[in-house]
């Protein structure tokens, strides 16, 4: 699930220049937004999976036409933001468009369809940045409905929509650890503490250290999972498969060790993979069963 | 007519810094390209006028959404590119994407297309670049489209396709200075000489100085013309007013000081207006009769 998605162009330039005009020598153009990726990881894998969020304008439509996954998305009156990566010989510029303004009534709509999506589904993936207009506690709402009909949830977010919608308790928390820290006065001690205000007794909290893996502390126990070995690669959508092998793990109730061993080699097979949001599956599949998890803490 | 329009975007950001990331403030979002221009100006002095040029994709039905001027494009299996024009407290910064690669096919059903609006119409103008997979000579052959049909034709363009759309000898050609210079071995003296292979007794060369004025070449004689004052202002579409300016004046056989004054004061009136391709409808009577225009060469 994507409130914010966005139109992802790559444009590929000899080098940046502040204040000179540049041709592009290349365009590259995919449905960006880290829930559309968790989708797109799970769809890849052969798993059923729906992707859904809020979608607007020519922009919107120009995203809904790249959403390979399957999808329903409800429409909104603002358009949909793009993203603009310019990428020379030496790295990547960021211009992040600042996106539409959803109204109460798109987001009470979006509420109805979402409660209509999660009565059929075993796990909600709630992942991303909250779009202008919607309430800080939306993904609070969010986590409260699908307990409303015993959907379970991944919550990926950040800054406060993440502090407001651990505090519902959704079943797993993947915060990373700059968004931990971000948090200031409700910083948990990475892998010892918690967040502030979760019942460690329901809440699983999956902590991504980047190449260097997870930190789980779960109702089961407490592990750190790494991988192999460090893979270079794109790291865009790393967390995003994380996420996605979290979902699957939660539906299949598959142990919280074997869980986060595959979780760790979906995110190094999503660094492995050339393009941002897809996975490389033949590295997952040498990797998954190499990963070190030991208890901690 | 616009043979390669364009999505325009423009960012704010407050300060361009290569490799880092930038959260836009504000995206403005228009149909580019000059020929719109040229009929956008037309439209808003409430002249008869109808645009038309190649479009594909979602981009492209992006800019026939905004193109306010009525229009009949013709559709191309490609996407419209975008240009993105970054501002920050310093100046702009332009990536302009490669655009659509048009097919043979596509460029005989624009040439039919073409022919019966030229059939109806009393001026063409033929501006901006050429798309990617047209012949060099693409003007020429639309020059002489319209001589067939006897509609006049002005023709603003650079490089090669000025050259060879200059030799199949339209009623006024309108390069900037530079565009002349560009032209290298063809380079005729600015007021003096004439496009090489031009017949002079046919073809009129209105060379655009900038804030400075024009110079024009014509079979009536030659004359420099000046604007009262310097305008300061965003001089995008300026040249694109200045030869909506000499549409209107071939169409209504105005005498030339008289058409250069008001394509003098029409270009101003652009620099003035703040949006790129508008005009200001009151700086351009105030300024019309007080353009200075006197004989030259």
């Amino acid at each position: 699930m994507t409130l914010n998605p966005a139109l992802d162009l790559t444009y590929t330039v000899d080098a940046l220049v502040p204040h000179a005009t540049h041709r592009v020598g290349h365009v590259a153009e995919r449905a960006g937004g880290k829930g559309l990726n968790v989708a797109g990881v799970l769809h890849a894998l052969g798993e059923p999976v729906l992707a859904t969020g809020l979608l607007g304008g020519a922009t919107g439509a120009a995203v809904e036409a790249r959403t390979r996954p399957p999808h329903r998305f409800t429409a909104i009156g603002g358009e949909t933001r793009r993203t603009v990566t310019v990428l020379d010989g030496v790295d990547a510029t960021g211009l992040w468009e600042p996106g539409p303004v959803v109204t109460g009534e798109e987001w009470a709509a979006f509420r109805a369809h979402y409660a209509d999506l999660v009565k059929d589904a075993a796990v909600v993936v709630l992942s991303g940045s909250l779009p202008q207009g919607l309430p800080a506690d939306a993904y609070a709402q969010l986590v409260r409905l699908a307990q409303r009909y015993r959907c379970r949830s991944v919550l990926d977010t950040s800054g406060e929509a993440l502090r407001l919608g651990a505090a519902a308790g959704p079943d797993v928390v993947k915060p990373n650890a700059d968004e931990l820290r971000a948090l200031g006065p409700d910083v948990p001690k990475p892998g010892a503490g918690g967040l502030h205000a979760l019942d460690p007794t329901d809440t699983a909290v999956v902590e991504s250290h980047g190449p260097r893996g997870l930190i789980a502390r779960t109702p089961q126990g407490s592990w750190r999972a790494a991988p192999p070995e460090v893979v270079t690669g794109n790291p865009t959508g790393a967390g995003d498969a994380c996420a996605a092998a979290l979902a699957r793990g939660l539906r299949d109730g598959t142990p919280w060790p074997r869980l986060l061993a595959d979780a760790v080699a979906l995110a190094a097979a999503a660094v492995a993979a050339p393009v941002a949001g897809e996975i490389d599956i033949n590295h997952y599949r040498a990797t998954r069963e190499r990963v070190h998890v030991q208890p901690h803490g």
